[in-house]
């Protein structure tokens, strides 16, 4: 059915699961839905399939089907849009948007996990159905990274891509600097709050920000890169004493995903840096996300704002709508999938920055002797050293009885600081493994 | 002409103006006509339109007709986007965009001038022909504010938008606070370096903010906006003392777009701030913008990067041609122009804030007490006051002669503080009418 006036497409909805983000979406559509009519979008949800058939809702679905497997919503003719808000990387999201592909609906998804895994095979299977699959609340909620990746930045070559993707990693983060709490008691606190799930490993390992990063760099890139790609560190070895340390450096402890370009390829990283306080991304504390867009000739862009939550995500899932109510298509990806290119990943290893180390020693005469030499063997110049007596000073040791080392490098390559770190690790002096950091910038 | 596998529309492009803007566009469109491809848009350039058409250029036209007139490069048959790089409200910009219009052809522009002042109009010629009107490239140069506005925040309600939209007064700001050059100077400065025009008028009189303000508001509210309708100050009276003063306090002062909405109506302001150094928008040094966006359920989105320059500019404009080339159309606005509402205005000294106060005085005694008994009469409470002596210690008097009183307020009425103002500029005592500037977010 189409508006004559403004070639308005009616969209029939299937809505499958009403959790958090359903429940904001299916409010949000049924109180707009003459504004809706304004802005060229004339939406119904059609039909809606969740677990829980007989739970108590706070919106009414009494004119709405409910249809319990969510490939059958997917396939039936009274929808023309199928939006799987279930979750998961397989199983029923995975089989009922393949089914909408092939029965030509249109997809739209808030599911990382689903595209990180197999979004290549689905933009192939959207694009020869001819039908669009749009995915805006995958990253980063209410943020707009995916249509800035996929549209607004499309005639620019996109260099680098850094950013603040997982809001319970930083609210962690945030509060293990702000309250002085250790990583479990600011993950506990996470979950009272609401900011971690109840099984945070997703968040805490860095998988979901990876799966983030796979999809804004297949995006940024033109690239085929699978979720395995990417070399993740998560922020469990995070210790109070290295948010203390990075503290007395100027920067603040953020876990960042990297994508970079240069002549020789593509390398991707999932990992806690110290970002330099003051910096754009230093200076994002609690949930909120931020994603930096280094561009040419478009220059660096910086998005930020909340990154999860019932409301921004839904409210970009209501932007997909829009776009596909304004009757936009085109790639799923920024270029159509056949065009997607293997780009050559540039091994971790190889990586150049400069470093954080800090290592628990025996407090000793001769140990910052014997670890400068280490690291001079491994090639490693010092930009700076904090030796024990300095940092009981300032405050960096507190009640702990051993001594710290606390180390940044200049530039040097990954494979010889990790190299240095087995040697120090195998030092009768040292008494932990040392922890290791890239720096932001430097 | 369309390709078959992804039902690709060709797009033939008719480019008005050749300047700067124009000319990074033809270098991009030329240079990355495959890369287009692949991304879903078939893009040719048919027809150009400039000035001087024996001006050496970077790239070859050969192949390119020329027409001298832009109203008939709007409507010739060899095109169906017409791309308007001219500049100007009036004029020839405005006969072409309205011919192009009238023609059944698409119409990219970065003219904020004209959209200002004729957008709700230009936007029911669109409307009523079927054909779009885009405008990415008329505020933030490549940063993707109008997108965003239009569609990606389409479901949120808009409370509130404030910005950093002329690179050419944050130049000059940040210049006079790092290097302590006088607004002269620093202008002189920026013209040098590029940053600023040869007549700058329209950017340090606030106008090119506004205009750029009328626009971002008539989408946030889906308002009809007048240019007129908004109240605003520009940059020329800020003096060196201002800025040294401002940094005392912990602010920088920055040139804002406000547009904020409350139960009573909305307020439209473009103004020198005192913005505390550390937020987002206190932050923004050179030539950058930078828009924050604070919506419900959406939550608050900052949005930053160059403003202008080539090629940030040309980046967004292409990105408004691949938006056609995916086919996407929809309202002008946020919704069809004939559902743009009329708001309530708030007069602007019906507006509450914080302010800051800056008065040349004589060194005598007595003043201190005088100048904050008017301010008391006038219902204002003092936050904070700086007495000559205190300041010269602080050195913000500097080598001036004559003694100066800081003061920060309490939240007050506009009206309360400029009938304050010109009790205080009456006195004998008082050497020059007092500065003035609302403080953000206190």
């Amino acid at each position: 059915m189409t508006d004559q006036k403004h070639d308005r497409q009616k969209l029939t909805l299937g809505i499958a699961g009403l959790g958090v983000v359903g429940h904001s979406l299916v409010t949000l559509l049924q109180s707009q839905k003459t504004a809706f009519l304004a802005m060229g979008a004339d939406v119904e949800i059609a039909a809606v399939s969740a677990r829980d058939r007989h739970k108590s809702r706070q919106f009414d679905l009494s004119s709405i089907d409910w249809i319990d497997n969510p490939v059958n919503l997917a396939k039936t003719d009274k929808i023309n849009v199928f939006v799987e808000l279930m979750g998961g990387s397989d199983g029923p999201a995975l089989a009922s948007v393949e089914t909408a592909l092939r029965h030509g609906k249109h997809v739209i998804t808030a599911n990382k996990a689903l595209l990180a895994l197999h979004g290549r095979r689905l933009a192939k299977l959207a694009e020869d159905n001819q039908v669009s699959l749009r995915y805006e609340a995958a990253v980063a909620g209410g943020v707009p990274v995916i249509e800035t990746l996929r549209q607004g930045t499309s005639a620019a070559q996109l260099l680098s891509l850094s950013g603040i993707v997982n809001g319970t990693c930083n609210y962690i983060l945030s509060r293990m600097e702000s309250a002085g709490l250790s990583f479990q008691q600011a993950l506990d606190e996470a979950q009272q709050a609401g900011y971690a799930e109840v099984d945070p490993t997703l968040d805490i390992n860095g998988e979901d920000a990876a799966h983030k990063l796979t999809i804004m760099a297949m995006l940024a890139f033109n690239a085929d890169i699978a979720y395995k790609d990417i070399s993740v560190t998560g922020i469990t070895a995070i210790q109070a004493g290295d948010i203390k340390a990075a503290k007395r450096l100027g920067c603040h402890i953020r876990l960042l995903a990297m994508a970079e370009r240069d002549e020789n390829g593509i390398s991707l990283t999932v990992a806690p840096y110290l970002v330099p306080a003051g910096s754009l991304l230093g200076d994002v504390h609690g949930s909120d996300n931020c994603i930096i867009l280094d561009s040419r000739p478009q220059g660096s862009i910086c998005l930020a704002g909340p990154g999860a939550g019932g409301g921004p995500t839904a409210s970009a899932v209501a932007a997909d709508i829009m776009a596909l109510a304004h009757g936009q298509r085109g790639p799923v990806y920024r270029v159509y999938s056949e065009h997607l290119v293997t780009p050559y990943l540039i091994p971790p290893e190889q990586k150049k920055a400069s470093f954080y180390l800090r290592i628990r020693i025996k407090d000793e005469t001769g140990v910052v002797a014997a670890v400068t030499d280490i690291l001079a063997t491994h090639n490693i110049s010092i930009d700076s050293l904090h030796q024990p007596s300095l940092q009981k000073q300032l405050g960096v040791i507190d009640h702990e009885e051993d001594a710290r080392l606390i180390i940044t490098t200049q530039t040097a390559l990954r494979s010889d600081i990790e190299q240095a770190s087995k040697v120090i690790e195998r030092q009768p002096f040292t008494l932990m493994p040392p922890s290791i950091m890239p720096i932001l910038g430097r």
